[in-house]
């Protein structure tokens, strides 16, 4: 039986690590620093990276091979977290069991140590070290691949979508394409670099690609679960708040068993896909039911 | 004689034709895109994308291979102005003669369009079409220049200590250093990937950064003598505002007459580097003066 748990602490550590050692030769007390540190370090549970990471381990890489990556991938979903969480956006006071950014620091110090872990992550990937050839063109495309999901036509789209769906009632189809740019877009990324990384093969890179689709999907199914019947002390967030927002959310919609079955077929296509791949993908698949299960 | 307002006339036409292509095919109707269109086309001085070309010309390089870095320039700069302008920042209602981007759209939106084009600037830079060897080695240092330059040790991190500096009275060597930061930093950054991408060598690079932190200053030093003396018409914004704002700025500390000096000075430094350079460097020795004698 594969252990999750201690392959998610693993990894997190590994991860952490190397978070920790791009800012170290930072100056410390800066509050630019202080923010960033502060919303990169809260306590996020790494699920981008450690995709990625399962992904070049699923297609035969070396997890260390990907760090860079992994970090960017969460350097860019931090700045989306502290974005979002402005007074101008969703003006949420708490994240993660603390106050966000805005509220710990000020509202331009957020602004900025957002722009600021965003332009990291492509100085990240654009430091990376190597000696192999196309290894250059690699990395260029994880830039492209990280971009184009972050951008405009990705995840800043679905974010648009989201504030304009603010006291509209959604349908079902509308609801799964703002979540697919929102936070499926990126998670595509992430196991979609990790393969790539690893020179996966196109069939690879398609499967993977579903396998994200539907992962993508019963993340944000689950969260909209766990915001209406999640335990508020482990999430470290206020729970309820869509439904005092009027949100559009799978509970609202389908009702809240209906939406556990809907995320449930979503792993289980998720785990279909991955059947033409061997053990080296049970990290995936554990990852894949976590994402359902989680209370957090 | 060479003709600066030609040349800068054609390589704007190249530069804006390059930028409305790379924003053609999107959702035109959606706000995200007419903001990010709104702001980048709101007719700037394409300084850094012109500084770009004119570096890669002056080491015998092709503007047409270094169009894309030249962009990406521009929307970082755009993104910059764009969040600086955001009422917790800066709060300007005016830029180039047309409400700022929140004024005319709404904060969330500004900020999302800043993060858009900040992001599509790395797209835009991975999506290179290259055939030589060593070419995706060089678009990636083009992104790790620009990342850096525009990240919390670079752009950034001068926005930060301009925010801080406002009520204090900087020194001399205090408002360089921040200005170094804000703005010196980018544009430095623009001549050398403009040089790096027309394989300059070690000393010519070694030769442009020289010029680069001589006109980035003499650059800044301008912005501050018109805000005291400039035509509001002509510079489509207000005038008189920093000294409103009580900031610390080269007239207030060295008085108008040394700011011109000073001006000229960093201008003659440039213009002294340059003369190992044939005539090929015209352009960046015109565009030099440019800087001290503009009146926008």
């Amino acid at each position: 039986m594969f252990d999750l748990s201690a392959y998610i602490k693993n990894k997190n550590q590994q991860i952490n690590l190397a978070l920790e050692k791009i800012l170290h030769n930072s100056r410390p007390s800066e509050p630019i620093v202080e923010a960033m540190k502060y919303s990169l370090m809260a306590g996020g549970k790494r699920i981008r990276p450690v995709l990625c990471i399962a992904a070049t381990e699923a297609v035969g890489g070396k997890p260390q091979a990907v760090l860079p990556a992994a970090c960017a991938l969460e350097m860019v979903h931090t700045y989306s977290l502290i974005h979002d969480d402005l007074p101008a956006m969703d003006n949420d006071d708490l994240r993660r069991g603390k106050p966000t950014c805005h509220v710990a620091f000020d509202e331009a110090t957020a602004i900025l140590a957002g722009d600021a872990l965003l332009t990291l992550a492509f100085e990240v990937l654009s430091s990376v070290q190597f000696t192999g050839k196309n290894q250059a063109a690699s990395w260029l495309k994880v830039i492209h691949i990280i971009s184009t999901a972050a951008g405009y036509q990705g995840m800043i789209r679905g974010q648009m979508l989201d504030m304009a769906a603010e006291g509209q009632h959604l349908t079902v189809d509308e609801l799964k394409s703002m979540h697919t740019l929102k936070t499926g877009a990126l998670i595509e990324a992430s196991l979609l670099c990790g393969a790539l990384l690893a020179d996966a093969r196109k069939r690879q890179m398609d499967i993977l690609k579903t396998y994200a689709r539907n992962i993508g999907l019963a993340f944000q199914v689950t969260d909209d679960i766990l915001n209406v019947e999640g335990n508020p002390k482990i999430m470290g967030k206020a729970v309820g708040t869509d439904e005092l927002r009027e949100k559009s959310t799978y509970p609202a919609i389908l009702g809240l068993e209906t939406s556990r079955q809907f995320a449930k077929n979503l792993v289980d296509e998720a785990l279909q896909v991955l059947k033409v791949f061997d053990k080296t993908a049970d990290p995936l698949r554990a990852l894949a039911t976590y994402i359902i299960e989680r209370k957090r």
